[in-house]
């Protein structure tokens, strides 16, 4: 059937389009099901809303990312037509049904979501059904086949490393200080890093207080030709594509299944052109894998899959009960960063990057650790690893500049402590949820600095957060949530 | 935060807005999340669709339903304000997670769905949970009175009937004649039925040919004061909302748990305010379920229930691989219907409500099987069932009409059988089909007549199917259509 285009300017996130309640039964459609939208030799598979009044017969609503698509204008024509369910939906319900999937069947499904041909109702059937009843190893395998071949590949030549931690600590910003370490010693290491989701910064928020981060492919590879490193927002280069659609439903829904997990960071990796993988699993109260046994099982399933995809990959578990560094927020970071690379400072957070780089340089050169710990520490104490980063910061048009140059937001108060007692926990998620409310990640200059440590007694009065902000409102708002996010925990040490 | 309103003529089902980028950070909500919409001391909660562009800083979209709620225009004003994940998703998670729900729990999920708390996906994960992961007897009771209580209920005074067929099994229309042999013996049989969702006609459209059916509840009571019984439309009145509800989602993943199965329909028998219930479970090929073993597995669930629920509820198991009637369509059912009250004919329809109405007789009078069969019987063949049908009809703003007078649609055509042998199968899906291209249920005379039995013989060119529209293209559709629709399957006797 032909029907004029009225453009509706509601991005949903995929290919939709509304039609009227009496057409929609003529083309034997309902509400969910999908259409073959037609114009000019294109086409798209679109997810179909009813509309009870407000559309004209004749007439269709067409989202703007799907007219985008078919370069369409208001009162264009498009030919619409109703298309089967497809046959990946069986294979999901097999997944429900708690049978096992073979290849093909993984591959339909994926090759289903890419072509928008599976509503967002199908796909949480699909997560649920993962989380439920889980896939083997070899399902797995399949699953992020189909999601590294789902979008483009970068390649290196030779050997190119990847270090990835798997995040939920605050203030982890061990890429920025292994990236230039790695690179200085004339090792390929290309960081494609995330943005925040629910934290204060993600890497990349954090790399672009000092430089660009979106790059395309091309981009990537010329600035690593150049400096052997780069540190590039991920979001920006189409790898993995599956992936981002599947988190665009995961995440609402906050269903994280092992498998998942697994799948999408090796398919990344793999097709970030990554020969070398170091995987670093922190572990502890308040991140991601609570326990150390846990960590373990996901470390050792990381090392059979990652066997399989032909990747040398080596796992380490770490600490992630109590934030990497001090000073949490994109800026308050990107200033760490540069004060461990200038030598002004070494924090918990240099020396884990010591420790991760000695195993890069033991799985890459067969380097035995502590001689691996020497080499990366000699990078970092002779300023080398600064040299590189200043380097690469320029291939990203930054421009080279010092940690005392970076200030934090204008607006700046205390936290007190309420109480004598001992620091018993410095919470991560506290940490980013009163980040959130300072303004961070938009607001750049956003953060705060923890002034005590786990383990550490603290008197009445005595200050133990102080907090930054562009924003007056921000601040006081900040404040006002300080005491319900349980940022730092003091225990008292005289009960009566 | 305050927004200045503009309204989007899209009913997404459910309530929605839509939010820039930028301000949806900063009511710290993300696509799929959920707002609090205010204005003038009312208050939805709705679903966040997120823009990238089109929307300017202080404006919002809203859709029309929600508009509609809140009584909105075009440049009103809104409060907005993020709202917590309500506590429902980690019970939904809980079921996901193979755990066993607590009453209250199901109460809180049922509580969030009646406020719209939930989003698609989420409820989506819902039914996965529980397609994959099963409901308890008691977790399908809990949910069961949950459902029971989202809407309103209907009360009659002393017995009230209820016959209910699980549906799939064409012309199944035995409830037509029921309803008036039970009522011409002085018992309340108040029958709410449904319209098709995926067949030719439901009970609904059929009724709908002779009478109106769509009353509210006082409609309904006073029709069946009058009367002694009824046949509506029981999407006309709000019982046992929250099925609705679900179904919404269930309907496009085609999941059909039993457990919702179970609590959907004696949750909607006890908010019709039935005091006895007669099942009928239609088995076989082609309909919902395959084997008479499922059909008694079903039955005895459906049992259990109803006896938790205080209900009298008996189960039948009747032969659902063959059509009841051969005349199928909204005036093709209702014409036969009247046929079998005018004594014009006597088939496997009447035979089936005969044996129904003995085992209603049974359970609400003690009468035995025989007598009761023979008391049903001579309400149809004196014609007193008639006489109570054609008072149901003028209660319901219907006329008196004789079978006569109904014709089906002006187009028609015949089908010859392509080869000689034996019908061994008519298919109640097949069937359904070709009536949708024919144009019904919504082209009421559209349908068509099945000229073969299952058993039967036939030669070539014999006439086995007449197919009826209101429409010559419908038709003409429909006739391309019925080959590959596999209506009446014919095995040759002679092989070779």
């Amino acid at each position: 059937m032909q029907f004029k285009v009225r453009i509706i300017d509601i991005e949903a996130g995929r290919h939709e389009i509304a039609l009227n309640e009496q057409e929609a039964k003529q083309l034997d459609v309902e509400l969910m099901d999908r259409v073959k939208v037609k114009r000019l030799g294109k086409e798209v598979t679109a997810i179909v809303t009813i509309s009870k009044k407000h559309i004209w017969n004749g007439e269709v609503e067409i989202f703007s990312e799907t007219a985008a698509e078919l370069n369409l204008s208001d009162g264009d024509y498009v030919e619409i037509q109703g298309t089967s369910r497809p046959q990946s939906l069986d294979f999901i319900k097999k997944k429900l049904d708690k049978q096992i999937l073979q290849e093909s069947e993984i591959n339909a499904i994926i090759s289903d979501l890419m072509q928008e041909r599976l509503s967002d109702v199908e796909l949480s059937v699909f997560i649920s059904a993962i989380y439920s009843n889980g896939l083997t190893m070899e399902e797995t395998i399949s699953l992020t086949n189909a999601i590294y071949n789902s979008g483009d590949k970068l390649q290196f030549e030779g050997i190119a490393i990847s270090e990835h931690g798997i995040g939920g600590v605050a203030g982890d910003r061990v890429s920025m200080l292994i990236v230039p370490i790695i690179a200085s010693l004339g090792l390929k290491i290309p960081k494609t890093a995330t943005r925040a989701i629910s934290s204060a910064s993600g890497t990349a928020d954090c790399m672009e207080v000092l430089a660009s981060v979106s790059f395309n492919s091309a981009g990537i590879k010329r600035i690593v030709e150049k400096t052997n490193g780069c540190i590039v927002w991920g979001g920006a280069i189409n790898i993995a594509t599956a992936d981002d659609k599947l988190i665009r439903v995961r995440r609402p829904l906050r269903l994280d299944p092992e498998s998942l997990l697994l799948s999408s960071i090796i398919a990344k990796k793999k097709a970030e052109g990554a020969t070398h993988v170091l995987l670093d699993i922190p572990a502890g109260r308040g991140s991601k894998i609570e326990t150390v046994e846990e960590a373990r099982k996901l470390a050792q399933n990381f090392r059979i899959l990652g066997a399989k995809m032909s990747l040398n990959l080596e796992v380490i578990i770490t600490d992630g009960s109590n934030p990497v560094s001090s000073n949490i927020g994109p800026l308050l970071e990107a200033k760490t960063v540069l004060e461990e690379l200038e030598n002004k400072t070494h924090s918990t957070l240099s020396e884990k990057a010591l420790l991760m780089s000695a195993r890069i340089l033991q799985m890459v050169r067969g380097t035995n650790l502590e001689d691996g710990y020497r080499i990366a520490k000699q990078q970092l104490f002779t300023g080398k690893a600064h040299e590189k980063f200043m380097e690469i910061i320029e291939a990203q048009n930054g421009k080279k500049i010092e940690s005392s140059e970076l200030q934090p937001g204008e607006f700046s108060t205390v936290i007190k402590s309420k109480k004598e007692g001992r620091v018993t926990h410095v919470n991560n998620a506290g940490i980013s949820r009163v980040c959130r409310f300072l303004g961070a990640p938009e607001d750049k200059k956003a953060g705060l600095k923890i002034k005590v440590k786990a383990g550490e007694s603290v008197n009445e009065e005595q200050e133990i957060v102080e907090l930054f902000s562009s924003s007056k409102q921000k601040l006081e708002d900040a404040v006002a949530q300080f005491d319900r996010n349980n940022v730092v925990e003091i225990e008292e040490i005289i009960i009566e």
